[in-house]
């Protein structure tokens, strides 16, 4: 069938799509048959008439399935051509790269928490071993200098972290959603918190409780595999680094009340999450094929979640331009060991994946993804009088 | 009828009203009858049995009325007095200091701005004067150090909103309610700036304009004096700094049209403005006497009025602590100056405004009220790669 020569109504369909979709890019078909500029530094290879269908009737889905699979194909820099779709006029973005259509989102009850942060999280240590930092932060880092390597920028954002939630020798702090457990060990290890943090996943429990047994930590960071809504006690500090984003919107609440019901009169948090500027679904073939029950809220939805409980942000810092840079240090390490990737979970994966890494370097670089880093308070919270503290003796670090 | 002695049922009520609305202060009546503890460190003292009838029967406006009229006194510390109000559990709040009952806010119509903005701001500059700093900003100021004066405190504002806006020599500024010009002068004459700045306060913009002339910036600074509504043309930034509390919510839209209109692609924005973690409509007192029009916004709120024009947040500070700060200046200040403030304006008019100081001191103390600064942009704006430039060479300053 790829042979076949394409027909007319093909043809025609086809320039519609690059001209509505991909104005700056070109596309071709499976005969070889070229819309758009000449001198596009993008290429998008229609290999079948099957993936143009596709393209024209599942636009949502089409666009990530097809790339996975191997029927559309990007010549040129995938993230240069993912840029220019997500800077394509809406519509046209809706429509081939497969956008913001709203449908209902994997559902968060407990039972389903556990299925989609098992399907994305449980795929095996060693395969994000094999593209994060040597720590295993998978959230965005910060870099003090945009030439940081990935393990200082990723250290750099524990730290920042660690200062905004202005912590204290002894002092309890609470993790909801802790990965593989690097922020918990860094405020124990380096000042001198006790930490009980929460997961669902077991994998990644598995790994952090015997990195704290390894690094001597045991006695103060206690890691808990359980569901954040299980969470009791009183704490000084609560941090929440890249769980919002799971948590869904219709569970913003909940997570309210967890906060409000575990955080001292004079405790502080912090939350960290991706997010957006207007209240929108996730990519739907992001949210189908790579995290379930995902949903990026908007700065204003996680003020509510708080002021809800006289929880005052403080403080707002936007680190999507760090986002990005975090990212292209993955795919940079990715493509580098795709190998091995290939080897365990075949071409479809390695491409799907690829997608997912370059796409969200473009989200973050054409803002239309962010990230946010809230830091909050009670009224009788201590807190630092400036921001100053957040940079002391950092410049450069 | 001051010296007649207070009735049974009247002792009751006062009772009733000192348990539900300053349960730590005592309350007196006009024949020395006193309820609630010996040793409360302030006295609530009622002088006639109309103005106790009065604080059962219009809570929202008794409180600040009777003691502008002199019938209801303060003992002690005011301020502290008003913490205690302020955290006082909302209902008895309510109730005693005559809080937030919904009420239609007065109309910002563009006549009705006026009107708003002459009766508050054309009270005379040699009124503000008399307790500002020597630049006449009449907004919060940041302390970089909470010992830091007044006067480096606002230098040290205007310095920072200059660095958080990220101006660079040459650009094209647009400033939406400036004041008596202080920022406008400051973003030209530091960091070579050219500013068109609106107010629509004729004695502000007169002060503004001579002022230019003196420091011989006339040529760089436009004063207009005009609605924000009417502004045009194409800028590098856009600052708003203490208007957007006047502007009323029923206006966010209009507020962010402008901005939209006016912002280059690339450009960057800052909008400071007292706000509020819930949504909750203006002390009626405040909003009937002395700020007519105001609405003080959520961070949500604000974040929406942005994010609709694809604007975001880039950063979010909650300066609260510093705006107590800036009016214990202002209070100290007025205080000092009382005598010319009664000559001028009478007792009442002394009193009304000193309430006025006092309680924002105490609103914002108890996070009743926040200060947040955002800088926003799209997403084609050159921006910092960190918050660090804001502190560097500044520590202490």
């Amino acid at each position: 069938m790829t042979a076949s020569r394409s027909l007319p109504h093909e043809r025609w369909l086809a320039r519609q799509l690059q001209r509505g979709g991909a104005p700056n890019a070109q596309l071709v078909l499976w005969d070889g048959t070229r819309s758009g500029p000449e001198d596009a530094k993008g290429r998008l290879v229609v290999r079948d008439r099957r993936t143009l269908a596709s393209l024209l009737l599942k636009p949502d889905l089409a666009f990530g399935d097809a790339f996975a699979a191997g029927t559309l194909g990007v010549e040129g820099d995938l993230v240069e051509v993912l840029v220019q779709l997500f800077e394509a006029p809406p519509s046209a973005l809706q429509r081939l790269a497969g956008a913001w259509r709203q449908r209902r989102g994997s559902s968060n009850t407990r039972n389903g928490s556990r299925r989609n942060i098992h399907r994305h999280y449980d795929l095996g240590n060693e395969f994000y071993a094999l593209w994060l930092d040597a720590q295993m932060v998978y959230t965005c880092a910060y870099f003090p200098n945009p030439g940081s390597t990935l393990e200082e920028a990723q250290r750099a954002k524990l730290e920042h972290v660690a200062r905004k939630l202005w912590i204290q020798p002894g002092e309890r702090v609470l993790e909801l959603g802790c990965g593989w457990g690097a922020l918990a060990l860094h405020l124990a290890r380096e000042h001198g918190a006790r930490v009980t943090a929460y997961n669902i996943s077991s994998e990644q429990i598995r790994f952090a409780r015997e990195r704290a047994r390894r690094e001597g930590l045991d006695d103060r960071v206690s890691f808990v595999e359980d569901d954040y809504r299980n969470a009791r006690g009183s704490y000084d500090a609560v941090a929440s680094v890249g769980m919002l984003e799971h948590v869904g919107a219709r569970n913003h609440r909940v997570l309210g009340q967890v906060i409000d019901r575990c955080l001292r009169e004079d405790g502080r948090g912090l939350l960290h999450s991706i997010g957006r500027v207007r209240p929108l679904p996730m990519n739907p073939w992001i949210e189908r094929r790579i995290f379930p029950g995902a949903y990026a809220p908007t700065l204003s939805e996680m003020g509510d979640l708080l002021g809800r409980f006289d929880l005052a942000v403080l403080d707002a810092e936007n680190l999507r331009l760090h986002y990005a840079k975090t990212l292209e240090h993955w795919l940079e390490r990715y493509e580098k060991n795709v190998d091995a990737v290939c080897d365990r979970f075949g071409e479809s994966f390695v491409r799907a994946w690829r997608l997912y890494l370059a796409g969200s370097i473009a989200a973050f670089r054409t803002s239309s993804l962010q990230l946010w880093q809230l830091v909050f308070a009670r009224h009788r919270a201590e807190i630092p009088w400036t921001r100053e503290h957040l940079h002391r003796g950092r410049e450069g670090a």
